[in-house]
């Protein structure tokens, strides 16, 4: 049997164990067995009567002291990770919101107004006044509105009037369309405190609203105001791995997921003053490269160089060549401060609100971030003389290349080209079955999955081979970008329905659509997808799904809870985060349908969660009627020359 | 030995073993032994690479999967519960703001503005305009700037200008200004998840300044609005324990903490169409009493007697004679809808955002309290016919008198007289050394303290016979109520010199100032103190201090880190939320003094915590330089006299 070759990865997991270098991998298996309560949902610490457990075999304790039942502590649980996984979206979503007003007030050196198209299409959608204003003004009235978002004392989230009629009416029935975000984040910790809300019905209620806040406010937010400062994402080029960590070059690695500073970096390390320090130490440049989300936030806007997704954070440092890490907030472990000790890496951190005992500090400010910037760069540069040589060790392996950088009004444009932009050829090719659906992929990566286990790039490639369309957000891109799944070139993996489309639009068949707040594009995307008529007259109707094998955050919570409370059938792989409460297990995976349309499925055996998909989207669309006569279509060659003719590349090509 | 008379709530307590009714001292006793992680805060489920636990012993896992310390996991546990209790206090608040600004539209029928005195206070602090304007106007622009102080995006909130300008220095130093105060509580969610801040001190400054957006915030508005709409405090005679149940009358018992509805239903209890309903099916009448801070607020406003704290709601059901308990949010147990099924009682809900499985559900609506508190009333009087009165056992205990409604206005109005209310008299009188200090009591009860652990009623005793006065506020108070403390009479408990002050005054040793929002009100008495001058330049000189022997919910962690964070250092009892985090308990306990001029302790020894509070007022004293040449003025009987006529009670009496 041929060995299979090792990934850049596993390469460095083994070259970590050679220096006896902890890893995630190795904390993971010191905390086996992990606590069963806590597993289950079955473990309460709201308040100090407890901790209290409830024995899952009905032997021990059944309620809390309080009287709380395992329902009552799943739910709770549920929906304070979807609050808290809200509150970082969101929180993230007001520092855009700050920086556009200082940006639209001249606040802000080195940030600008990039994509004025984006800019209209908010002001429009805030029902501001565009006409004969200047750019600037409207700018800093999208983000004062923006801002209020968070706060304001009346009314419902602005962006939700983008979601198709049909599933704001069922918000509205449902008494969960989002107030302002943060009172929706503040009544979810206090509806979940001790004495508070205790039917699990009507936690999950708030679990859905506060996810919505999430998806419709603070995650869209982020994308489209980071878009209007930063520019839409369009297909651009980059490259996946730790491979992208050069030996002869200043490493700069940014981490995190708030891309303010890391804008800034990209512009500083463009600075030829540095390059000449750089070149002046004995370098023959600045690399700079991503980690986790402000590495996605970077490739699909610049196509900045992704080192690797979450799990791989420990492994760049021990690349030995990696002069400074610069990270911003979440999914940053402490574990980095630890590791850089072993090497003359600089752990910096960057927000005042997110410090790492032992680390750096150099503070973010909007009105002198190219400074912050500046000094950053050249701390790194500095650093790169107390680099040690013998213990540098980059994993030779391929450097995939990725075309990133799918938002929305890209997927549309390519479809229909620059002058009739439009989701008509998707849906029409889903309606004719050359594409049985779509799936959103999204989410971390994690131990619990095993060691280096490519749990996205298994089911997107099962998912393609059947002709499904493929979007992945977050680290599940980052792991198929490490696959090299995101090219054109890999239209010969699909199909032959999604292989024909693919090549007759020139996307690759897993789109790279951005950093994990960009789930909100996804939103976008059902939503025109279902004005684009065919498709049904709700999102719960569209032949689409979502899946997150490997969830690890808070976040990916409530970005699964709003998806589901949007319309979108989603799986998580590994364990249900409320496997210990049956009532509330079937809540989710059942009467959430009946609710809202869709549900989740918690799915222990990765390999399944492809079938799961795609049963699902198949049941969606017998449902709709397309596919008995238009499956006969698939062979019909004059529809497919039409087709090829409507999809091909427009003239900017 | 004489055997100690049994207390109403231990002779429910009997009864309802009897009766083999579960109580919470049961289930509390099924729990344990209680996780020691989780007791030793060495436990994190904020992602699912856990749960992760940390050996106390340091044999096993000294971090989680994510690398985070043992300092780590405590110091974001206890900025989550910091967050958890604001949160509870600020949305209490907010539905507070919203009912003043629909009272003042005239859309809440049955409301109105009560003290008008204190809306003008208020609306001076707001900087609003009142010359010349309508009560009504004025109401509205505090109720909608009150609004804003959850979500403005700007600035810091507006009653941290009352704080002395001492104390405002060392927020503004440490960077630790609330500013919204719902942001507050959404950036430490941000903060404490997976991969945020991870620096137990910079976390701490965050618990400092959601704390205060709690103390300064949350609960100031809600008391300060609450009292715009139902009156500020003034004494009042009430009753307490369970003995103010009556066997002939509907028995209706509020529970929870949001008065709004429970106002109404004050009102409507008193219509006579009511009683003559409740006559008509047999009672003599109506009786309507309260539990937990529900019942502080209906007690301190109305002097509606108060049937218990938090641990004797399961037992209130358990008379029998309870027609309907009605309960809002809060510190209600679920366990209630498991006693009343042994019973005729109704458990009625009354939130939307608090429901309980197998209760009923009457929803508050502003427009339409008045219906809705009548129809609750009604259901009561209803639900009389199926009383079993064989069932029926209230304990024939006394029912100690209260004086209650010690407000901060009240208190310096009793001090200084109509015309010239102050804190003077009280200064001079700490300065004299007739009274060595002030100490707050406020929180929970619990039975990790004990079955009818007398813990409050044993440190107030204490206390006020060693001629320190006391403030309570809470269940806390709730205790102390219940042994009659609270009454002028208790003087003879006292030592010399607060008996002293006590007669003169004609107050209670034991101040009952709330419920637990009402923490605000010390926060402005020692304020006030400090501006009234004598006793140094801030909070933290001041001989006072704070205690919460029985903690339980996230409120109180919040309340007791704001208590510390403005300058008052504060003893709990029990158990230290974070005693498996040695630095991070060093933190707290000693480290804050240095930042905040006030530090946390936690005492197992309840018995200890006395000695705790009073050497440390002592301490004060001693660097007050008050406590040599003021103690000869305690037997200067010339100086006695002249405070004599300065404290008698004023002409109103």
């Amino acid at each position: 049997m041929e060995e299979k070759k090792k990934t850049a990865d596993e390469i460095m997991l083994d070259r970590m164990k050679e220096m006896k270098m902890e890893t995630m991998y190795d904390r993971y298996q010191a905390q086996l067995p992990q606590c069963g309560y806590g597993s289950l949902a079955l473990c309460c610490r709201h308040c100090n009567y407890g901790p209290c457990n409830i024995d899952p075999f009905g032997k021990g304790p059944k309620k809390g002291v309080c009287g709380a039942d395992a329902n009552t502590f799943a739910a709770r649980h549920f929906l304070r990770m979807s609050g808290a996984g809200t509150a970082c979206h969101s929180d993230h979503a007001r520092a855009a919101a700050h920086l556009l007003v200082a940006t639209a007030r001249g606040e802000a050196p080195g940030y600008r107004i990039k994509d004025v198209e984006k800019l209209m299409m908010v002001a429009e959608c805030f029902g501001i006044k565009t006409k004969d204003r200047k750019i600037n003004e409207i700018a800093e009235e999208v983000g004062e509105m923006a801002l209020m978002e968070f706060g304001k004392p009346y009314g419902t989230l602005l962006f939700l009037k983008r979601a198709p009629e049909s599933r704001q009416k069922v918000w509205e029935k449902l008494g969960i369309a989002p107030r302002a975000i943060d009172r929706e984040v503040t009544e979810s910790l206090h509806r979940t405190g001790m004495g508070g809300d205790q039917d699990y019905r009507n936690l999950t209620l708030q679990a859905m609203r506060v996810a919505l806040a999430d998806g419709w406010g603070g995650c869209m937010i982020a994308t489209e105001l980071q878009d209007i400062m930063f520019g839409t994402p369009k297909p651009t080029a980059g490259r996946s791995n730790l491979g992208v960590i050069k030996k002869d070059h200043v490493n700069i690695i940014v981490h995190g997921h708030e891309p303010q500073l890391a804008e800034a970096i990209v512009l500083a390390c463009g600075d030829p003053e540095v390059t000449k320090a750089a070149q002046a130490v004995g370098a023959k440049g600045i690399v700079l490269s991503g980690l986790c989300c402000t590495a996605n936030e970077l490739l699909v806007r610049h196509g900045i160089p992704m080192a690797g997704h979450m799990t791989i954070q420990e492994a760049a440092i021990a690349t030995g060549a990696v002069e400074a890490m610069v990270v911003d907030i979440q999914c940053v472990m402490q574990s980095l401060a630890e590791a850089a000790k072993s090497f003359h890496t600089k752990l910096i951190t960057t927000l005042s609100k997110a410090k790492i005992f032992g680390a750096e500090h150099v503070e973010f400010e909007e009105e002198h971030a190219t400074e912050a910037a500046k000094k950053i760069v050249m701390m790194a540069v500095a650093n790169y003389k107390n680099r040690d040589k013998e213990k540098v060790f980059i994993p030779a392996s391929a450097e995939p290349n990725i075309v990133a950088g799918f938002s929305h009004e890209t997927i549309k444009y390519m479809l229909g080209g620059r002058y009739r932009a439009s989701y008509r050829p998707l849906n029409d090719n889903i309606i004719n079955g050359r594409i049985r659906g779509v799936v959103g992929i999204a989410g971390c990566t994690s131990p619990k999955a095993g060691v280096c286990e490519p749990s996205y790039i298994n089911l997107a490639r099962e998912l393609i081979a059947n002709n499904f369309l493929v979007v992945a957000t977050g680290c599940a891109a980052g792991q198929c970008a490490s696959d090299g799944l995101m090219v054109p070139e890999m239209k010969d993996a699909c199909g032959q329905g999604l292989r024909e489309v693919c090549e007759a639009v020139g996307i690759p068949p897993v789109l790279h659509s951005g950093a994990c707040v960009d789930n909100s594009r996804i939103l976008i995307a059902v939503s025109e997808m279902v004005k684009e008529g065919g498709l049904g007259n709700d999102i719960s109707e569209l032949p689409v799904a979502g899946a997150c094998t490997e969830w690890m955050s808070e976040k990916a919570i409530a970005i699964g809870q709003f998806l589901v409370a949007s319309g979108i059938y989603t799986v998580f792989g590994m364990n249900s985060p409320v496997a210990g409460a049956p009532d509330m297990q079937r809540l989710l995976t059942k009467e959430m349908e009946e609710m809202c349309g869709a549900r989740w499925d918690f799915e222990s055996d990765l390999k399944k969660i492809g079938k799961m998909l795609m049963d699902h989207i198949e049941k969606k669309r017998d449902a709709l009627g397309i596919n008995e006569k238009k499956e006969r279509k698939l062979y019909d060659m004059a529809e497919r020359r039409a087709l090829e003719r409507e999809c091909k590349p427009a003239a900017h090509h």
